[in-house]
């Protein structure tokens, strides 16, 4: 009885946290959209849902402490509260990265429009993947898809290290619009952390798979070879 | 005897953590050495350190995991343990951003000396203290330090945002020295960072102390005047 209860609190702690991972995103994905429309609009969208995060946070956190504290978990659930507790502060993160974006837009507003030769679109759509990729993995306990997500980080990297050295090209030869070529760099650099955060979720992710697979598996311990299969 | 090495365990998990803090205080203060000096040998050192420091992160992890697992921790204990969780992995960010100072200094040094209309060092030395102060605020459970560090993040935002508006203005009017002035926007920024990791400890210790308070004092869900003093 007990026990099912817990149970059912580690289900609602999932449910929540992807709910959550959901809201992240989309914020991401408004802020972007904020900026390629100069929408002071959707900009205030994007930071009434930073409050919304945060009561997330603050909500999930405390069920976690909570499970925690109702008994003693086994190590498996022990991982995955701890995962759950580690994701959801990234999570919340990645709304900061959305606000930060935002803000970027109302500094723009200022400003004439001007075509910026670099893909934020692009960029947007990969780091969202990443994000979301990184919630399946996670849904799903696969640590092969939490591996993917390590990857993409690293062509998300590259996609920020281009723009940085196109952008000050730019700045350099353009000097009248450079507020313009800067708020595209701290955006990109906004979306490359971003990624890092949806690294940071991969990689909890793949702590609390492999954590079960040492349980559910192999001895800690020994050496590669010497487990019996 | 069992609750005795589990405290054993508590009092190594803040020593250890405390330890972490003072390497990530150090690498920031190096990289920051480093960009003031254009010293590329000091640069290395803040890479060696890093490694280091993500290492005590790992150990770290490891062993609050352990002591959650070794027996059902009460409230207050687990509430302390959940936030040498949290305060571990800002740490470890603090880290980062010591990283990301130092590649922009190896960044400059391919460019001409320019005297920056930034004070830096004075941001540092703000950003440096907030870490120090927020460790303490751990140290000691004070709640009122760490509420203090909250107070000087607001400084350091407003350094920030200063130093925004002249670099920008300097990109503007001196367009040749665009990287140089760009550059010491993004260490302002990855100082910001700092900063804020520095918050996230404070409030992680403010949520510590307060649970312990909660626990030991008034009833939680009572209205505030039920409770019995």
């Amino acid at each position: 009885m007990m026990r099912s209860r817990f149970q059912q609190g580690l289900d609602e702690l999932r449910t929540k946290l992807l709910e959550m991972g959901g809201m992240a995103e989309s914020a991401v994905e408004s802020a972007c959209d904020a900026y390629a429309k100069r929408d002071a609009k959707l900009c205030q969208v994007v930071f009434d849902r930073e409050k919304t995060i945060n009561d997330a946070e603050r909500m999930i956190d405390e069920l976690a402490v909570d499970l925690l504290a109702m008994q003693q978990p086994m190590a498996v659930d022990l991982r995955f509260i701890l995962a759950v507790l580690k994701i959801n502060a990234d999570l919340e993160r990645v709304g900061d990265q959305a606000v930060n974006i935002a803000q970027r837009v109302l500094d723009l507003l200022h400003e004439p429009g001007l075509d910026i030769p670099v893909d934020i679109q692009r960029m947007t759509a990969a780091v969202t993947t990443m994000v979301r990729r990184a919630l399946e993995s996670f849904l799903t306990a696969n640590a092969e898809v939490a591996q993917a997500v390590l990857e993409m980080d690293n062509v998300v990297d590259r996609m920020k290290d281009e723009a940085f050295v196109t952008l000050v090209h730019n700045m350099k030869d353009d000097a009248p619009h450079v507020q313009q070529y800067l708020d595209a760099l701290l955006v990109t650099r906004n979306l490359e952390r971003v990624a890092d955060h949806a690294t940071n979720i991969a990689e909890d992710v793949i702590f609390w798979v492999r954590g079960a697979d040492v349980r559910h598996g192999a001895d800690r311990g020994k050496a590669p070879g010497e487990t019996a299969s």
